[in-house]
């Protein structure tokens, strides 16, 4: 099989093997990074081509490699510099040097936790940790290969794990949940983003109001130091 | 910038940003996966658009991901079905379970070490570790991340490191070294190498004469049992 076009030795034209099915509609409130927000689950569902062949084997790994490409950041073209939010918006970083969506070519790498291959009419992939958005076109995956990719004492420069907030729910937001028939996973999936921090660098005042949008629901929160209050769920408005 | 452009939302082109400048010009001999030789070393020269900035703060991570296009195996196209060589040839996995190049999108993924940056009139990233082909077209550089990537006790399937063979210098091929001047450095790669069993999986009688090209090098050898006997080292020849 050959649907791959080689345009000419420098480029190539590629394609989506599957569509990413995501609660994360807008990149506000997704986790900067994969694994960082465990219970965030997601589907990535194959298309017709790619049949339970292509998957077989592919369950005796933990994690796996989902290669993508950031379709939102397409039109917004590539920067050579980068201010990573981690710096604080403050210090510019090399475009390779970061993980940044601006990049050329556009291409986006993340580790995820593999937690079911469902077989049906197409082949349906689940994993969590994830940080991709809804409809995110994927064009590869692989096997994640722990005894050449685990280098646990590798530098990591300024790319650590961030201080996580406490996460509060308002009596009222706590009301809203249960009106709403909405179980705990949605309950732990709201509180693990917004322990995340997933402000703006420079939008940190106390009494700003936030609103993060995931599935079909809005979540209203405030920051104050270190700690996140929830204060309403309601049904998704667009703004 | 936005040179990369989206031909509709089903397919993207993408183009090189480098390339790599490899001993390995053959697949012959290459190591299966990055990191399996380490003295393996190679030069990744980006193309003049990308400059000094593109790469700002890279230094400050000890490995690196490099995502290339598989340009040998492109018009061979793709298997849903991969018989993995670690497997002896005899089982089948899904293509998304392999790394194998015969995949959608030919797009490879290689976590290699860095070892030094160099800015002239272009860019050259130093890495060792390689399992790339001469002339690879690279198509993104990103850091690696310990924080996120470093799953050290993740399942990893039949990907286990494989037990190295013994390598012996025949007298011949130890005095050729001399005759053509050939370092240390390039007796460790054609050792390392060859520790890999480079092999293919239905070709191990042990009277065969192998071929492996480095350089302008052909290396020959033998292997009998776990032992490989490097017999001559003489100019490359075109076959």
């Amino acid at each position: 099989m050959n649907d791959f076009a080689e345009i000419n030795k420098q480029q190539w034209l590629i394609k989506p093997i599957g569509y990413v099915h995501s609660p994360y509609k807008q990149k506000f409130g997704l986790a900067r990074q994969p694994g960082l927000v465990p219970v965030a689950q997601a589907r990535i569902e194959l298309l017709p081509t790619f049949n339970a062949d292509c998957v077989r084997g592919l369950e005796e790994y933990d994690y796996i490699w989902v290669q993508f490409v950031f379709h939102g950041a397409i039109n917004d073209g590539w920067l050579p510099l980068i201010r990573p939010p981690k710096l604080g918006g403050k210090e510019k970083k090399g475009v390779f040097a970061t993980r940044s969506p601006h990049r050329p070519n556009h291409l986006g790498l993340s580790l995820l936790k593999l937690e079911e291959i469902i077989i049906a009419d197409t082949v349906s992939i689940y994993v969590s940790g994830i940080d991709l958005l809804d409809q995110t076109p994927v064009i590869d995956i692989k096997p994640y290969l722990p005894f050449v990719e685990a280098k646990t004492h590798a530098a990591g420069s300024y790319a650590q794990a961030r201080e996580l907030l406490q996460v509060d729910w308002s009596a009222e937001a706590l009301q809203q949940l249960k009106d709403f028939f909405l179980n705990d996973e949605f309950y732990q999936l709201v509180s693990q983003s917004l322990a995340q921090d997933p402000r703006p660098v420079h939008q940190h005042h106390k009494d700003k109001i936030f609103v993060m949008n995931l599935y079909d629901w809005d979540i209203l929160f405030q920051v104050n130091g270190s700690i996140v209050v929830v204060t309403m769920i309601r049904k998704h408005i667009e703004v």
